[in-house]
C-alpha cells in the first residue's frame, strides 16, 4: 500500500452532511410534532401524573383491541412457529417483493370487505411497504421528479410534508377549502392550484387526496370524487388516494373508494383513468397496528406495480408480521366481526367526544369517519379580540397544552386556510381519559367565557 | 362544486412517470439479477427437478438454522403474545422510531460479542432500518447531494448500484482493485477514483466499503483500512463500513471492524475520526433471517444518528420482529453459542467447496469470510482462445447456467476489473446439493480440459 497520510498533520474540518439532512422538511419543528414532545415530558397518568398532559394529537387506534387480542388467544398458531410451510425456517429466508401471495390475498379480501363488495382488489397489483409513510414517498418517487408539485386539498395530514417532499425533492401546492362548503374540494381551487404551480415554473404530477380525510373526518362525496377524476384526466396527471382510514367509516354516508368509480369508468368504456389512479392502504389505523408496518401501494397502472415492486426493496414488511396477519384477515368470520364492531365502537367514541363538545360550548364539522374530530375554536381566537389568525390560533394551542393540558393539533400545522380549527383525536384513549378531556375542555371554555 | 370536465372530449394521454422510474438504475436487467431469474424457472429439486439449476447466486445462511429452531422450541414465549409488557397491544402500537431499547441492547451486544469485545457499542446510537438495503440508501440521502460520488473499491456487491443511486442521483465511482494484491484497496487506487469524479466535476462525499468484504469473501487488513480512514480524513469526507458479514468470519485473520480503529484513535487523540465514520449491519446474513428485514445504521456523527432517526420513518421494523429478537439475542448463553456453532458450520461448508472445486482444478482467493467463494475461472475464458474478456465472462456465466445449470454471479456484475472471476454462494444449500454442484462443475471442467 502506498503512502501514509497523517491525519493530525492535514486539519481536516467536519465532513459535510447533505441538503436533504440540513433542511427542515421533516416537519418536526412543526406545533404538530412539538406537542408530542410536550406530551412526551410529561404524560398524563390516572395514577402517576393525574396533572399531565393528555395525548389528542395522536391518530391511533385502541377501541377494539380486544378483538385481536381474543383471536391470538385462540389461535396461538398465528403468530407461533409450526412446522411445514409456515415454519420459522420458510418465513425468515422469505425475501421476495412479491411478499406473501397469502398475506396479499388476506389483504385485497379485507379491502373488498371494507367497501361492502363495492370494488375489487386483485392481490398482484398489491406491493406492500413498511407503513403508509412509505407507499406515500414511494410513489412520489415514481410520478414526480424533484421540483415538480403534487396538489392537495387542505387541511392536510402534517406529516405529508416530511414523507413526500423531503427526500424526493418534490412540492405540495396546496388546494385551498374552507369551511363554507365543509371543506370540500372544489374544480376551482383545483385549477387555482394548478395554475399557482404552473406560474411558478412547476410541472404538476397529480393530485393526492385523503379518503375518509385526515385531519376532517369525512368521507369525499361521489360528485366531489368525480370531479377530481374528470380535473387529472383532462390535465393528464396522477391520482393518489390515500384510503388509510376506509375501514374507520362509522356513519352515513358510506365510504366511495376511487376504486369504485374506476371499476365504473372501466365499464363505460373510460379507458384513461385506471392508469392514473394508485390507492394507498395500511392497517396501522383500522386494524389498529401501526408498531408491525404494514402499508401497501395499489396501482391500476401496470408500469407503476411494477416499478413500486422494485422500490419496496427499501420498505419490505417483515415476513413473521406477514404470516400472523395473513392468518388472522383471512378468517372472514373474524374479518367481518372486527369490521363491524370496530364501526360501532368508533361510532360510539365519536357520538361520545362530539356531544361532550356541544355541551362545552364548542362544535365540529361533521363527521362521518376516521380516529378525530375536526373541532371548531375560531369564536375563542385571540384572547376575545376577534383576531382570528395563525398566531391566534397558535396561542391558543399553546393554552390548550400548557394550561389545559390537551396535546390537540392546530389547524394551521395541517396548512388549514382557515384559523381556529384543531384536529382533536379520541381513539388512542380509555373512556375515562376521554372524560377528564372533556372536563378539561369544558372547565376552560366555562372560564372563557364568563372572563369574555 | 363548478363545472364539469369531460374526460372522453380532453382526449388525455398516458400519465407521466418519473425519471426515477423510467431509468434502469434498479439494475435488474444485469446478469446477477437476469441468473436469478433463469433459477426461478427452472429450480433444482432432488425430487421433482434434478436437472434443474442449482442456485449458488443467493447469499443465504441456511447452515445453523437448527440453533435458531431450536431457541424458539425451547422459547416459545420469545415469538407468541403473553400478558404484561410484552402484550400484543403494547407491541401492536409501539410505534417509536428509536425501536425498542431491549432489541436495541441485544442488537449492540451481540455486535460487541461478534467482533470478541474489541469494540463497543452504544445502544442510543442504533438506528433501525427494514434491513441493509434501506440502511444504506439512507446513509446515502445523509451524506451527498444529486450528483455527489461515494467511491466504492471492486468488486463490489451488484445490489449497491440500485441501493445508493436509484432514488438518490448520487455516483458510485469504482476504486480498481486486481487480483495483483488479492483485490486489496490502495491508497494510489483510492486517489485515482478521487481524481476522475472531480475531473467529471463531481464532489466526492465519501468512501463505502464492505468488510468483510462482499464478494471477495476476505476480511479488510488492518493496515489497508488504517490507511483507508487516514485518506477520508485527509480529503474531509465519509466512510461508510459496511459490516453484514461481520459475525460470518470464520478463520484467520480475524476481523478488524472500524469500531475498533475508532475507539483507538479517539484514545489517541484523533478526534477527526469518529464524526466521519458510519457502520451498516443486519441480521439476514449472520442469523440468516433476510424475511425479518433487520437491518441498523450505527454512526459516530451526533447529527447523523438524528437524521437517520427521523428517516427511518420511511422504513421501520416490525415491532413484532423487534420483540422476537430481542428476547433471542439478550440470551447470552444462546448468542455465545450460536456465533461460534455458525462460524464452524461455515467454516466446514467453505472448505468443502473449496476442496471440491481444487479437485475440479478450480481455485479461488483465499478467504476467511462470508456466505461465498471468489471463484477464478480466467483460464476457462474465451472459448480456449484466451480471450479474457467481459464478453468472454459473460459466454462463460451463459454456459454455467444454462449447460452445466449453476446460477453464479459474473465478476462484471460486481464491476471487477479482470474478467474470469465468478462469486458461487456455498450457504445457501443442503451439503447434498452443493455435492451434486460440485460435481456438475467438476464434469464440466474435465470436458473442458479433455477438449482444450
Amino acid at each position: 500500500m502506498g503512502g501514509k497520510l497523517l491525519p493530525a498533520a492535514l486539519g481536516a474540518g467536519s465532513p459535510h452532511l447533505s441538503q436533504v439532512a440540513t433542511s427542515a422538511a421533516h416537519g418536526e419543528d412543526s406545533p404538530y410534532f412539538a406537542g408530542w414532545k410536550a406530551y412526551d415530558e410529561n404524560p398524563y397518568d390516572a395514577v402517576t401524573n393525574p396533572d399531565g398532559v393528555i395525548q389528542m394529537g395522536l391518530a391511533e387506534n385502541q377501541v377494539s383491541f380486544e378483538l385481536i387480542e381474543g383471536y391470538l388467544r385462540e389461535h396461538p398458531e398465528a403468530a407461533g412457529w409450526g412446522g411445514g410451510a409456515g415454519s420459522f425456517r420458510d418465513n425468515a429466508l422469505f425475501l421476495d417483493c412479491h411478499g406473501l401471495k397469502s398475506f396479499r390475498k388476506a389483504m385485497a379480501s379485507f379491502m373488498e370487505k371494507i367497501r361492502d363488495g363495492k370494488a375489487r382488489f386483485d392481490p398482484d397489483r398489491i406491493v406492500l411497504t413498511a407503513g403508509a409513510t412509505a407507499a406515500n414517498e414511494l410513489l412520489t418517487f415514481i410520478l414526480a421528479n424533484p421540483g415538480d408539485a403534487l396538489l392537495i386539498p387542505t387541511p392536510y395530514y402534517p406529516g405529508f410534508d416530511r414523507d413526500l417532499t423531503w427526500r424526493t425533492g418534490v412540492n405540495i401546492v396546496p388546494v385551498h377549502c374552507d369551511s363554507a362548503n365543509g371543506f370540500e374540494v372544489t374544480v376551482a381551487a383545483l385549477q387555482e392550484a394548478y395554475d399557482e404551480a404552473a406560474a411558478a415554473g412547476m410541472r404538476v404530477c397529480g393530485v393526492l387526496i385523503t379518503n375518509p380525510s385526515n385531519p376532517l373526518g369525512t368521507t369525499v362525496k361521489r360528485t366531489v370524487l368525480e370531479d377530481i377524476l374528470d380535473f387529472v384526466v383532462c390535465k393528464n396527471i396522477h391520482l393518489i388516494s390515500d384510503e388509510i382510514y376506509s375501514g374507520s367509516v362509522f356513519a352515513a354516508p358510506d365510504l366511495v373508494s376511487v376504486a369504485e368509480l374506476v371499476e365504473s369508468r372501466a365499464r363505460h368504456g373510460g379507458d384513461d383513468v385506471a392508469n392514473r389512479v394508485h390507492i394507498v392502504y395500511s392497517l396501522s389505523k383500522d386494524l389498529g397496528l401501526p408498531g408491525f408496518r404494514v402499508g401497501l401501494v395499489y396501482s391500476y397502472n401496470d408500469a407503476v406495480v411494477t416499478t413500486a415492486r422494485r422500490m419496496s426493496s427499501f420498505t419490505l414488511v417483515s415476513s413473521q408480521t406477514q404470516k400472523t396477519l395473513a392468518a388472522m384477515l383471512s378468517d372472514e368470520a373474524f374479518a367481518d366481526a372486527y369490521i363491524r364492531t370496530n364501526r360501532e365502537h368508533l361510532r360510539a367514541r365519536h357520538d361520545h367526544i362530539v356531544a361532550g363538545l356541544a355541551r362545552a360550548g364548542v362544535s365540529c364539522l361533521r363527521g362521518n369517519a376516521g380516529l378525530f374530530v375536526w373541532m371548531d375554536m375560531r369564536r375563542l381566537l385571540g384572547d376575545g379580540d376577534g383576531d382570528a389568525t395563525v398566531a391566534g390560533e397558535l396561542r391558543l394551542w399553546d393554552k390548550m397544552l400548557h394550561d389545559v393540558k390537551l396535546n390537540i393539533s392546530p389547524g394551521s400545522s395541517c396548512h388549514c386556510s382557515e384559523p381556529g380549527w384543531f384536529r382533536v383525536c379520541f381513539a388512542n384513549m380509555s373512556s375515562a381519559t376521554l372524560d377528564l378531556a372533556l372536563a378539561r375542555i369544558s372547565r376552560f371554555t366555562d372560564g372563557w367565557n364568563c372572563c369574555s
